[in-house]
C-alpha cells in the first residue's frame, strides 16, 4: 500500500522522499558528489547544503564534465496555471545561482499548453495572461539575459515540432499510459503533450543538467531511453523536495489554496497576516508549557522555510533551531523571523520584476540566446 | 462479415459504396442536388456527371449558401509520402474547377507530420523532399495564387496549435480510438495528429465544402460534433470513389506498387508500357472471341478511367463504350485511346509544373490569401 503518490500533475499524501527515490529509481545526493561540485564552483547553495535537492540521475556525468572542462546546459520550466508562490520560484532560485556559477545558458520552457489541456477551466485568455504574469516572475529572478531563453509552447511550437514527432513517432500509448498514468478517458492533446517536454533536453549537444521538483521526473526516464538513438546525451537531473504547505509539513503548497501559500505578488500585511494565522506550528498550546517543554521544529512550517530558504546563514539558523527546541525562541517569535525575511524577499522580488517588464523581449525573443533559437528548426 | 475495410490509412477488399454509404452514415448525391448545383455554376464537372463523387455530408446547405449569395470556401489536402499518382491528383483537379467556377478561396493541407508518423519507414528528409515534390505537383493542376493556400502542418503548426489544443481539450481517447481505431501501440504523434486535420475547418467562418476521397470522413464527423461548440459551422464534405488500381477494379491505386498506378511524372514511353502491360481488361483472350462476345467496360481499368476523368465528353464516352461492347473496339485499340489521352495530360500537367516551379512562394508564403493566413493565429 503506498500512502503518498507523486506525478507530474498531483501530489497526494505525505511525502517520504526515501522511498520516493526508490520508487523512482534515482539516487541520493550524498556528501562526496557535493564535495565534489564545491570544488568546481567554490561554495554550495542553501538548497544543496540542507537537502532541498536531495536526489539525482547522472549529476556525478555532469561534475566529470565541469571537472573535463566540457560545457554543459541547464532547462528548467514551469507550468502557468495561475500566480505563481514561493514553491513555484525555488528551483528557478538555484537555476540562476547555478547560471552565476557555471555562466551557462539557460532554457525555460513555459509548458502553457499543458496548464490548458489538463485543467478544464482555465481558458485561453487565462493561459495568456499566467503566461506572462509567470515570464516576469522567472526574469525577475535575475537570469543572464543574453544566456537564457524563456519561451511558451504555444509560440515555440513551430521551431520543436520536427523533432517532437520524430520522437512521438517512436514511443507508444502504452508507455506513456504506464508512465504518467494517462487513461482512455484522458484527453488527445495532454497525451502527446509530454513529447514537448522533452524536446529542450535536445537543443544542445552537451549535457543538460534539469533543477525541477522531482515530480516531473518522469519526464525525464524517456528521454534518457530515447536520446542516444537520435545522437543525444542523456538528460541528467539534481531533485528538489517540495517547500511545504503553509498549513503543515504534509502538503504541498496549491495555488487554488490561498492559505497554504505565500504568493510572489503578496504585500507585507498579507504575508504577516498569513504567516501569524496558517503557518502550521511545531510549538505547545501555551507559553508556559512551550517555555518548559520546547517547541518541535521538524514540523514547524516557519522554521522549514527558513531552514530550506530563507535563512542561508547556517549559525544563525542554528541558533533559531536551538532556541525553538529549548523554548527560548516562542512560536510568534519565529514566525516574526520568518515575516521580515519573508517580506523583505518579496519586496526586492517585486522590485526586480518592475525593472524587467521592458526587458522582457530579450528573454523571449531578441537576446543574444534567443534571437539564436529562433533562428533554429529542432 | 465486412469484405471491404475503409480507414484514412488504410483500404482493403472491392468497396461496395453503396454499403459504405451506409456505414459512413453519409448520403448519396443524387439527380435533385446536381440540377440545383448545375443551375448555379453553368455545367457539371464529369465527376458529378458520372459518379465519381458520388456521396456528400450538407452539400445542399453549400447549395443554400451559394442560392443565398454566402460566401463558401474549400479545404482539401495531401499526405506527402511519395510521389503523386493520378489517383492522388484527382481531387485536386476537381478543386480548381470548383475555384474556377466559384471565384473561393482554396486551403490546402500538406500532411507531412501525418506521414512521417505512419510510415515508419519515411526519413525526415523523405518527407521534406516528398512534401516539396507534391506541392509542385498541385499548384501545377492551376489554382489561384492569390486565392490559394498551400501549407505543410510541419510549418503552419504554430498558427494552429493554439487551436489545437483548445479542440483537443474536447477529445477523449476513447473517441478517437473508436473512430480511427488507434489501439495502446499506436504511437503518442499519430492520436494527437487528427485534430490537426480539423483545423482548417475553422480558417474561415463561412461554411466550408471539402472535396475528397472518402476515406477522409471519420475526421469531418469529429468536427462536425464540436464544430458549434466553438461557434463555427459544421464542415460540409463531397466524397469521391478511388480511381481504380491499373491491375483491376477491386484495388486502389498504391504507390508502393508502382504496377498498379501512373504517376505524374511518368513519360509517355512508361505510360505506354504500363498500360499495355498492367491495365486490367475487360476483353476476351483472342480477338477472334471478342469480336464475337464483345468486351466487359465496367470491369476494364482502361474504361474505367477514361469514363472517370480522361474522356469527359459524353457522346465519345457513349462510342467507346458502346464499341467495346459490341466487339468493334479491341482492348488494343481501347488501350491506346487511353494512353493517348493520358499522355496529353501528363505532358500539360509537366510544363505546367515546371512554369509553377519559381511561383510556388505565392501559394506558401507572399500570394494574397497566403500572406493573410501567416499573420494570424488560430
Amino acid at each position: 500500500m503506498e500512502e503518498f503518490k507523486v506525478t507530474p500533475w498531483n501530489v497526494e499524501g505525505e511525502v517520504d522522499y526515501e522511498k520516493l527515490i526508490k520508487q523512482f529509481g534515482v539516487k541520493k545526493l550524498d556528501v562526496s558528489l557535493l564535495k565534489r561540485f564545491e570544488k568546481i564552483v567554490g561554495e554550495l547553495h542553501v538548497f544543496l547544503r540542507r537537502g532541498v535537492f536531495f536526489a539525482h540521475r547522472d549529476f556525478d556525468k555532469i561534475i566529470d564534465d565541469l571537472e573535463n572542462g566540457k560545457r554543459i546546459y541547464l532547462y528548467t520550466g514551469r507550468g502557468p496555471s495561475g500566480p505563481m508562490h514561493i514553491g513555484h520560484i525555488l528551483p528557478f532560485y538555484f537555476t540562476k545561482w547555478l547560471q552565476d556559477k557555471l555562466d551557462v545558458n539557460v532554457y525555460i520552457q513555459i509548458t502553457d499548453d499543458e496548464k490548458f489541456l489538463v485543467k478544464k477551466k482555465l481558458s485561453i485568455g487565462d493561459m495568456d495572461k499566467y503566461s506572462m504574469d509567470n515570464i516576469l516572475d522567472i526574469a525577475a529572478v535575475g537570469f543572464d539575459p543574453d544566456k537564457t531563453f524563456i519561451f511558451r509552447d504555444t509560440e515555440y511550437i513551430k521551431n520543436m515540432y520536427r523533432l517532437a514527432i520524430r520522437l512521438a513517432r517512436k514511443i507508444t500509448l502504452s508507455t506513456f499510459k504506464a508512465v504518467f498514468g494517462f487513461e482512455n478517458s484522458s484527453n488527445v492533446g495532454i497525451v502527446f503533450y509530454p513529447v514537448l517536454q522533452m524536446i529542450p533536453c535536445f537543443f544542445e549537444k552537451n549535457r543538460v543538467l534539469i533543477p525541477a521538483a522531482i515530480d516531473q521526473d518522469p519526464y525525464w526516464r524517456i528521454q534518457r531511453d530515447l536520446a542516444e538513438s537520435f545522437g543525444y546525451l542523456k538528460s541528467t537531473q539534481i531533485h528538489a523536495k517540495f517547500l511545504p504547505s503553509l498549513l503543515g509539513p504534509a502538503g504541498k503548497m496549491s495555488a487554488s489554496k490561498p492559505e497554504s501559500a505565500i504568493f510572489l505578488s503578496d504585500d507585507p500585511e498579507t504575508v504577516k497576516k498569513k504567516i501569524f494565522k496558517y503557518a502550521f506550528s511545531g510549538g505547545q498550546p501555551t507559553v508556559e508549557l512551550h517555555r518548559k517543554l520546547g517547541g518541535n521544529p521538524d514540523i514547524d512550517v516557519s522554521f522549514q522555510w527558513l531552514y530550506m530558504f530563507f535563512e542561508p546563514d547556517d549559525k544563525k539558523i542554528k541558533k533559531i533551531e536551538e532556541g525553538y527546541r529549548s523554548g527560548k525562541l516562542l512560536t510568534g517569535e519565529l514566525k516574526q523571523v520568518l515575516i521580515d525575511k519573508l517580506s523583505e524577499f518579496l519586496e526586492e522580488h517585486q522590485k526586480r520584476r518592475k525593472k524587467i517588464e521592458n526587458k522582457i523581449n530579450k528573454f523571449m525573443y531578441d537576446g543574444k540566446l534567443a534571437s539564436e533559437m529562433w533562428s533554429k528548426t529542432f
